[in-house]
């Protein structure tokens, strides 16, 4: 049976919770490549190079945008923010399913570019005030980071109806569930079968 | 938070096993409501009245599509099968999981009239010669039947791609986990949320 890779796209505003959400799916599901997101802005204390990003200069990332080297990339709170093309394809062909942690922006692309391959999420707190106590509480960065977040994640939020599925992260162990589900049910896709294959196999 | 009821349909030849599944899915689901059809066909052995459809005459039929009582209905193998629509109505007002087992004619209105709320799963056997062996092993339906599902699981299957979803029956308990995922996800489809009561009480 042919079959393609899948995408999953995973948004929401810094401090939804996304990362603790990721590990838990991480135990649930197999066969994934997690995309790791190029930036130039500065690591925060105990991210590391090529696990939580690929960080890089300014320059470096401009010159990979004129050698069309991204699958999207943006500007966000002044520092760019880029997947690159290459491991994406790879997963693919290898019938991976391909996880995304982007934003609103990055999200408009890949779908418009591989709207058959995609299922998306979004997923908030269930208040701008909680968000605001989460970045608050987590103490990794300065009062004028989190208030650019926090002006972001008030546009973002208006953008939830364009994801496939929206998650108020309210209850971990509910909204982890959910993102499982969701992560093995991406492979089974109606669009990512090969329609003529499928229904000469099936007949004959 | 504002939130509709949603739709779940199921489509696939008979023999596909859908019954079987749908049995393991109520097991792990809550507050969903099944859809019964109604139809002009004659009741197999074991079908009661109000259980597994409504069965009606054909001019008790006729007159309800007079009067607008479908939400879609069709003339399948020589018979009306439809779905009445005021306990569907009902259902979605409580904020239910309306699951419909129909075909790909009544799936095709049912998204028309409420895309919104549909997530919708074409079910099949690994092919059609597994499904003329279940049909035969199953000693319900006459040759003649039979062949006429036949023919018409041929046509059907060239329509498995207008469905959100695809599941190959081949393994009862994979099917079956992959269909209850789906049926728990179903709510958390984001065009479910009134999109501007959301983002007000999200930012206020």
């Amino acid at each position: 049976m042919e079959k393609k890779g899948a995408i999953l796209i995973l948004s929401g505003p810094s401090g939804c919770g996304k990362s603790t959400l990721l590990k838990n799916v991480y135990k649930n599901i197999s066969d994934y490549y997690f995309s790791i997101s190029t930036t130039t802005r500065e690591p925060r204390d105990g991210e590391k190079d090529g696990v939580d990003y690929f960080f890089v200069s300014k320059n470096e990332f401009e010159e990979d945008i004129k050698n069309g080297q991204f699958l999207e990339w943006a500007e966000v709170h002044g520092n760019y923010y880029g997947t690159s093309l290459k491991p994406i394809k790879k997963a693919l062909n290898k019938g991976k399913l391909v996880i995304f942690d982007i934003d609103v922006q990055g999200h408009e692309i890949v779908r418009k570019k591989l709207n058959d391959l995609v299922t998306s999420v979004f997923i908030t707190t269930p208040s701008l005030k909680i968000l605001e106590q989460r970045l608050n509480n987590r103490d990794t960065d300065s009062n004028a980071v989190i208030s650019k977040r926090l002006d972001n994640a008030r546009l973002e939020i208006k953008s939830f109806q364009k994801y496939d599925y929206f998650i108020v992260n309210d209850d971990l162990e509910k909204a982890s569930s959910e993102l499982v589900s969701i992560a093995n049910i991406t492979r089974i896709k109606s669009k990512l079968y090969d329609n003529e294959s499928i229904i000469n196999n099936w007949i004959h």
